[in-house]
């Protein structure tokens, strides 16, 4: 038996876990380190022993060829930092060790063992403070000529729009993403606890946001033409408020007849732990 | 030797040409017929003998499973038509007959034989009374799950904005085809002899467009992050007062520091052939 490490590294906790024969056999929880050597020491402490690799999500945009981490806004500490070098040192020598993003670490996990299984076209989208995604093609990671294939937050849905962090105008993820509930001064679980309880303003406001993801979620139709998108992260915990809405909006603007009719948008199916177990599917899907 | 038909069916010509070598031999122009049966006459007429195998691009979407033209608005009596099958029965036993979306077999000729040669993702786009793209990855066309892959054109790039033929909002192709200069009562054509002449409202349209090009590229290389984009079509004759704003543009929006830095936006270099060097080699390269 193979045992492999995924480690996901998000911006507030850290989750290790020991996959074998893709079942998870080990889970820890940790919070994320304030420094680099803190940090460094806890994914040193908690590699296991005898592992035949070691795969990491990290929330940054990556060089992958030269496995450096980019840019890492929630955790500026990873900047520059080449992550499997330093990671490959804490282990025997010649152990494999892994890293991508941390959405496609999201997207290979459902696609390979969650909401997307035996489907070739598989696009995941993390639902959250921003918009991450992750386009899977039989099974493996489609990164695009330069790392940043399924960067589909940014994409434009309203060129004039709200201007985004990253500069640019009208991105998807200043729509669809909590920043379009923070706009309203509430967060998607304040808002999930008035739905809840009937308030009829709060089921609109989860339509509307239903509305300006389903317009995002038809570009990517259009352009990828997937036969399944899977929706996790903090706000698709609310998507009994918002689903509906999404695929109705979503089918209004695919142009394709077969894809309008067919296309699935479903919750992602593995929880908290999928971008941990899409780490550790780096090494055994290679 | 082995000789490829390649048949490019457009709203107003179609081209025939027989390609050897990955060169054309022969090439002849058509005025597309207005019936049916003048069409599939002509097509008789035009497949040459001891041919390896016909390719066909078409003006439409189409059903690959089942070979089957699903939709073309611009010669509706296609519509349903199984024209491969059909073309087919022409042919002696058992040549092979392929058939694919027009702006496909244009970004396959320009991935294997024009501006993106030796390169892995190419993203073909044609700029005309509409836009039409294609995807090849690997010198395949990417087709998706459903037929529909690279439909870009229909990406609402400002959501509330322009109502499409298509139903929806905001399409990319409402700013970025003719429709763009059918909009302001010119053709680009026309808008290029005043340029030419050093017309200063004519040249700050060209960039305007490219603004709203630059806009929708950016969204591809989001998304699909390529290697090289291919402008062709007929829009893209005057792409020489577009085309910096269009790169501009685009850099301002692709949120990767590679992908901004690498991805070449370029003029196509296969002239109207492309369209059907591409559906001969819809057979080559297979």
């Amino acid at each position: 038996m193979k045992y492999f490490v995924g480690i996901d590294v998000g911006a507030t906790k850290i989750i290790f876990l020991l996959l074998a024969n893709n079942k998870i056999i080990k889970k820890k929880k940790i919070s994320t380190p304030r420094t680099k050597a803190d940090f460094l020491a806890v994914v040193k402490e908690n590699l296991g022993k005898e592992v035949s690799g070691v795969g990491i999500g990290v929330p940054a945009l990556l060089n992958l060829k030269r496995k450096l981490v980019l840019n890492s806004p929630n955790l500026p500490y990873l900047n520059n930092c080449p992550l499997t070098q330093v990671v490959k040192g804490f282990l025997p020598q010649k152990t494999p060790v892994a890293m991508d993003n941390d959405a496609n670490c999201f997207a290979l996990a459902e696609a390979c063992l969650g909401a997307g299984q035996n489907v070739k076209v598989v696009c995941g989208i993390t639902l959250g403070s921003g918009i991450g995604a992750g386009i899977v093609l039989n099974r493996k990671i489609y990164h695009g000529a330069h790392g940043s294939g399924g960067e589909v937050g940014h994409m434009s849905i309203k060129f004039d729009g709200y201007q985004c962090s990253c500069g640019s105008f009208g991105c998807f993820e200043e729509y669809a993403s909590e920043k379009f509930f923070q706009r309203r001064k509430i967060s998607s679980r304040e808002l999930e606890v008035k739905a809840r309880a009937g308030n009829k303003k709060a089921l609109q406001l989860f339509i509307d946001y239903g509305r300006y993801l389903g317009i995002g979620l038809a570009n990517i139709v259009n352009v990828l033409d997937p036969e399944i998108i899977v929706l996790g992260g903090g706000t698709s915990k609310t998507s009994k408020f918002f689903m509906r809405s999404a695929q109705k909006e979503c089918a209004r603007r695919v142009i394709s007849p077969l894809a309008k009719k067919y296309v699935r948008i479903k919750k992602a199916k593995l929880g908290e732990s999928s971008g941990a177990v899409g780490a550790a599917l780096l090494l055994i899907n290679k």
